[in-house]
């Protein structure tokens, strides 16, 4: 029988509470994003969900919502895997600026073609700048030609898949009951592959912070079910509140 | 060049607060364990270890115990791999009794020999008691005859051995650097095995909690250099405490 899959976007960080754009920067959680991921571990565990393994990518908040989902769960023995590829988006030259200004400074259409075009990346970063990847240890065993200097949903849709394709959809096909613990980007993309959204549609596809989803698969790994766990109308809001959000797109 | 490798025995869980025998039983960190865990952390940053890699147990006091290091080293990011051969000994059917009520029942001369004899184990839990592995879904994929009822300490050395020298053992061979965070007693079995402590020496030494002790190693994994982090005398008066407590076996 093939596994189940929940998905869970990490909740508000403290650059997402300065509204500064964050991709690969590694910022904590807030108090708010702690409560969150308790709160979707306390769903999950009220789901009668056991996992057999979990994800996460190697940036600190989603490793924390992982930590803290876990913990409710009374998991926390569960084996982890960190992985660069379920990363957030790299938003290059963007990463650290004010999400406000960077709308007054580059004009309302040119931002939201950064933040919401499928494939037009934000400027890039130089390869010697603090928020190059080159500069940190988390990925000094990767070939240089691999790290993201910025990225486009079709960029992060590319490195996701990899993942997906070689490590998790094995578990599954082999009946292990999974959880992923990711970004608003890195998930869009998987939601992409998973549910067939077009790169059109994708844009106004938002994924609520704090809120599993569900999958169930054939066994070919075509979804034959897809569902937010817990209050309904938390789910709706929190996502309305992810699209309100300067334009919508998570960063 | 051979990594650098860092052992940490985690602090204070509820159970060790309440003086009863834990051995498998997953019991959570007190305050003042998780104090002494972020505290190790804080250490551990200011002697600027950076690992490459981190070893628990799958019991909750220990994962939590790395979490917390782990977190005040940011370095949240880094692969963590969990295992049951890292856990603290079984201690059979003395598990969840008070250390205290056991002596006087059996008296001190029986306790001290379960406590710390080299290889008498205490008496085996029945294999439907919720104290046996079996009952426990964290070890559901392991042969039923490599599930202890019940461990001596030449029973841990047994079993932390095979994951020493097949999983760690490489990596530091590998010139990564490496964080193993464990128990007394698995720990105890590891510290016997590279610093050659017989079998009557290794009843008086005590591994005293929170304070990483490094390991350097020569090309052939001999131990060049041996000694705890941080505070002597607070590191001393951690062992004494140890030692002290109703006969000194951690438990």
């Amino acid at each position: 029988m093939t596994g189940t899959l929940v998905i869970l976007r990490h909740g508000q960080s403290t650059w997402n509470l300065e509204n500064l754009f964050t991709g690969w920067h590694d910022v904590p959680l807030t108090e708010q994003g702690r409560g969150e991921a308790a709160a979707a571990g306390v769903t999950m565990r009220q789901a009668g969900l056991r996992f057999d393994v979990a994800h996460t990518s190697v940036l600190t908040r989603a490793v924390h919502t992982c930590n803290l989902a876990l913990d409710e769960m009374g998991q926390m023995w569960l084996p982890v895997q960190r992985h660069w590829r379920l990363n957030e988006r790299h938003y290059g030259a963007l990463q650290g600026l004010d999400k406000k200004a960077t709308t007054e400074r580059h004009g309302a259409e040119q931002t939201k073609l950064w933040r919401r075009s499928y494939d037009v990346p934000p400027p890039p970063v130089a390869v010697d700048s603090p928020e190059h990847p080159a500069q940190d240890r988390r990925y000094r065993l990767l070939a240089p030609d691999v790290l993201p200097a910025s990225e486009c949903l079709k960029d992060v849709v590319a490195r996701v898949l990899p993942y997906w394709h070689d490590v998790v959809a094995p578990q599954l096909l082999g009946g292990q009951d999974v959880l992923i613990v990711a970004h608003g980007n890195s998930l869009r993309a998987l939601v992409m592959h998973l549910e067939h959204v077009s790169e059109t549609d994708i844009a106004e596809l938002n994924i609520p912070t704090g809120a599993p989803r569900r999958y169930t698969f054939d066994a070919a790994l075509t979804p034959t079910s897809a569902e937010y766990l817990g209050d309904a109308e938390a789910v709706a809001a929190a996502a309305a509140a992810v699209a309100a959000q300067a334009g919508g797109s998570p960063g």
